[in-house]
């Protein structure tokens, strides 16, 4: 049936298809609407570019006027890189406007709906709102809460382990798992890794996925800076990478890690990196997402902190045993079972020959 | 996923979003991928403006230049009101073409891919292919036999009733299944009924859904011109009316009704209406989809001659009875219940309190 | 899990087991459980013959004592051609008892109940109640209202039609559709035709399942007893068939129809056969249900006075057109479409090449 | 449908009834059917009692003449505890005998079918075969290679740990997941622990369903008798129980525990208990199936060697961390991750707020 519904599902279509690359913007997608006739589309497709609207508006020209437009996030009211959408609505003679959630920054929130209806325009908020809030979730928490949205990424063995004996943890999942979390790193800002993971592995920490992605900014914990210069973080240019050190770290390495152009230190005024400083330097650079990729140490601490939105366990039908492998949450801890944090399954999911298990936090009751 | 059917299922949606308002063109979209970034996105909107390969490579602009392009129908090869999109694809500097299905019409198939290949660069054909035929089937029908598509939609109650014993008809089935009957009304260039019943209804036949929608060309059966000057299809203009008539009708009166601006008289040859002869024609038309309301009469022509693609059955949960109430299909019919003809159920759904029973000609079996 | 729906649930389905060989009375099952084992079962086989508990609580002979039982219906409470189970789950030493349904005669519901738990023995009601009634619908009814559940069955084309324009309507549905009817007979207490079938088709209107099946008994409904000696429902005994005619119908036939063992004629008071007398007599001689099977006269009278509990349409995938070819409900009916009887459909099925709807009355809203 | 499918289905349904009742015998229903009446029905509810066969054919009785039966396993034909159910069904003048599966003992499949067969009579081999393996699938695994079925049971948290840092692993998962395990008990022959799990949690090892259950025999690995008199397994009469210690174990301790009723010492001929030669002593006694319990030295033995057929992982939504927990199989294990065990996820379950994963060794391709 063409009705509401069925436009703000095509304008959420036209979003999910630039989920990843419109950092620090969000998706949104737009579709005008004149006497059944579709007229315009848009997608939003990189921060600085025109927003979905305004590609949309333009398609339909003349046929926007007395037209209905339907956008999966409110207009934007400020004068920013471009001119705000809300003028262009209006500009455009826009007669109803269908907004499937209104913008999820406190401050901004509702001011563009106001202003398309200051000028007589109808305009009807929360049509598919859930969908639209799902596509920009990590956007949604990071305007609301000024924090980014973090989840942990870990693959283990059916019987917990994330590494053998030795140490070793390569392909304990398949391909299609692997291809799963490239599809992860294309959707957050952010990827991060310890200095061990760089030192025994020497992870690129790109997105490689069949068709391309975008890469997240490459953020590698390393208190006294003792990651080779040679490491392909700091070596190779595809992404962004922050070595975040605590404050005793070596200052020359510092200076030869700055000289590398797309690298950063990220020098902390604490003895050790303490995540809560490094998550609210992260904020104040607009890295809204974060991804964890570990290893143990870690993925401890974090879990440890309650520091997490999502944890996506991989699980592969293997059994390494041992008693020198390493489960990925094998510090800290707590002496008694009823002490553990509690969490709740999401979702389960067949991942070729893996499942793919995730888990938040548990949701407070009454 | 983002692998190609990822990108081919959204120009699919895009195609999706027209389907209905580019007559006598296809529905179709497109979109470029830039190393995993959408750069550009597409759908034809209206015969005679861009195709959806224009739109999505005026996006992408320099970005196109080594990037993917998805497209749902094979990019047109010929000089038309647009210059070829096979062309454009070359020129925009395009590394690799994704197709869903080639052109369906057997003189042009291929010709796009073949031009493209020339110039060395690589075509994948068939991704979804099944989903973007049926997107455009009737064009895709139309293409490959140059006869209309023609489905029949009646409407009955539970004992088979198109009518009560006094010939009415109204409101048998819910506002629900009425919807749908406009929402079919959209898709199809065509709209059939006879002369009896513009005498007893009056009907309007246009697409009335909550947001708009395309109004086909409205067709009347009517052999001796008997319809009254004053009848809604003739007074109101909304959409072009043709009045279908047979060789004796009076001349007078035709010329009275090509008059009016927005209806044309097809006098046919024979005496009376040929179904044969009035689909040949609309074919040269180029009208390539057809929706007969009926009423019965027509019905029974069409079915006894076969001529469908699809008949739409909405049942209502009443039971009307009477002897003198009307089946949809009550003339000619079969001595003995083996002679008649059979058809294959394609789909049962419920639409409100109806149920919506589509049946095709059965598929020769060996 | 092995919990209280567990064994009702397998209490339930030897119940199953039995639907249609139990008439006049109902079908229940019943397990007896000690310490999570389970010490007896059974199914109630043939009237006249030992109830549920009775096999059951056989099976677990010392066993019983302490035990639980699962019972789909309340045990009995009265001495009839067995001793009542509500005596016999005192007497075996029974400390729990789980009923999925009370009995439905108002006047006995709650007795055998009352009793056990007057011998301090914990009765809980209530597990898969809604089950256990949909297993014996038809007696449930017939119990409340004192008179027979019926259920309409026609098998149409897709236009509604019954008969071809010769009256033939010889296997208009599929193999399968038939083997559904069979089932249907072997579930209902009597089968009923107009004596037009009879003369037209000589049907034997027996159940025909591929492991054999309960026959109902045969009604023909023949005012003027025009049937011939002939027919198989006189000649062939494997069912008791009954001939229903009006006051003036000829005697001498009638002692002749009379003459032959597994007949009886019912003549009633009126000059011509009324729906309400028959159904009347039916419930006095306790045939709780009646699968009416046509054709369109008698189709038409139990519709037009609403004497139905459940419509059941096979719908084949054909068209068999024609003037002269009937609907299964032809006669009386409505001038108007508002008129009409309203129904609700309660399930859409595929039954090989077939469609079998199920409608029921309208429930009353408010 | 009243088909074979049907009869066989409520055959089955009997035999699921008295799963882990009928030790060291198979679970097996027969239903008898005369003209599509069910004439009588049984199930096999204790080792020496009579088989399901007899007790339907005694309700059938003289009806059983020219019935069918329908028989979940092939019927017996040697003269055990009761004469041989084949014989019966010669003699009570069954005409056909359909069979859901041949007996798994390969010294016998086939000879009830081939008496029956040389008295004449159809027998029909097959039907719904794979659900009647899977329902006696312990006592087939044991029939066919003389070794027992072996579940491993382990409940852990999302981040793999049966234990707190202390050695606490009391509730780790819900209500709903423990009656899950008591399911488990009383499905299975014998339940198996370390002594070190009696010496910490002192356990009772029975099954506590809602209604009751059958208890397995509970064997406790405990090479040097470590595990004091007053432990619960001893005390407790419940379930027989097997302390299995190794050659050297103190004699006296080996006396005092034999004198206890239900208590039985099996001393192995190796130093430590060898789990081949416990396996084949459980053979021997006719144990054919084997839950363990662990703790984590148990299991990794047990997994060490590769000997179970099924994993039950139930997964609590918690996290306990810590370098002191344990993981399930945190002994011996593997250098690298390539040389571990490959199994294969069965099935993945939601049970209360726990994920139940079943997984089974790797079907060899090729
Ligand atoms: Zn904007
Ligand atoms: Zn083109
Ligand atoms: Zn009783
Ligand atoms: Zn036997």
């Amino acid at each position: 049936m063409r009705d509401k519904q069925f436009y703000m599902h095509h304008a959420l279509e036209l979003a999910r298809l630039t989920i990843g690359q419109t950092r620090p913007n969000p998706s949104v997608g737009a579709v005008v609407v004149k006497d059944g006739r579709v007229v315009g589309t848009g997608t939003h497709m990189t921060a600085g570019e025109p927003h979905a609207e305004v590609f949309a508006l333009q398609q339909a020209g003349e046929q926007a006027r007395g037209a209905e437009i339907y956008v999966t996030l409110e207009p934007c009211a400020h004068y920013g890189k471009t001119p705000p959408c809300s003028k262009a609505i209006i500009d455009y003679g826009i007669k109803k406007v269908y907004v499937a959630t209104l913008d999820p920054n406190p401050k901004v929130a509702g001011k563009g709906v106001e202003w398309i209806r200051s000028e007589g325009i109808d305009v009807e908020v929360g049509v598919l709102e859930e969908e639209a809030q799902e596509i920009n979730k990590m956007f949604f928490y990071y305007m609301k809460t000024r924090k980014p949205y973090i989840t942990l990424k870990t693959a283990v063995s059916l019987d917990g382990k994330m590494t053998a004996n030795s140490g070793d943890s390569k392909w304990i999942t398949s391909d299609q798992s692997r291809l799963d979390v490239h599809l992860n790193r294309h959707r957050h800002d952010a990827i991060l890794v310890g200095s061990e993971t760089v030192l025994r592995d020497d992870p690129l920490l790109t997105t490689r996925l069949p068709h391309g992605g975008i890469n997240p900014t490459r953020i590698v914990l390393d208190t006294h800076l003792s990651i080779p210069l040679e490491a392909k973080l700091l070596s190779n240019p595809d992404a962004k990478t922050i070595v975040v050190c605590g404050k005793h770290a070596d200052t020359t390495k510092e200076e030869a890690i700055n000289q590398i152009n797309h690298v950063q230190v990220w020098r902390l005024e604490s003895e050790r990196v303490e995540l809560a400083a490094l998550l609210e330097r992260m904020a104040e650079e607009q890295l809204m997402s974060l991804y964890v990729e570990g290893g143990s140490t870690i993925h401890s601490a974090f879990i440890q902190h309650q520091l997490f939105n999502e944890i996506h366990l991989y699980m592969a039908p293997k059994l390494i045993g041992g008693a020198m492998s390493k489960a990925f949450y094998n510090q800290f801890g707590f002496e008694e079972v009823k002490d553990s944090i509690h969490v709740e399954f999401d979702s389960i999911e067949q991942i070729g020959k893996d499942i793919k298990i995730i888990a938040k936090p548990q949701v407070e009751e009454g």
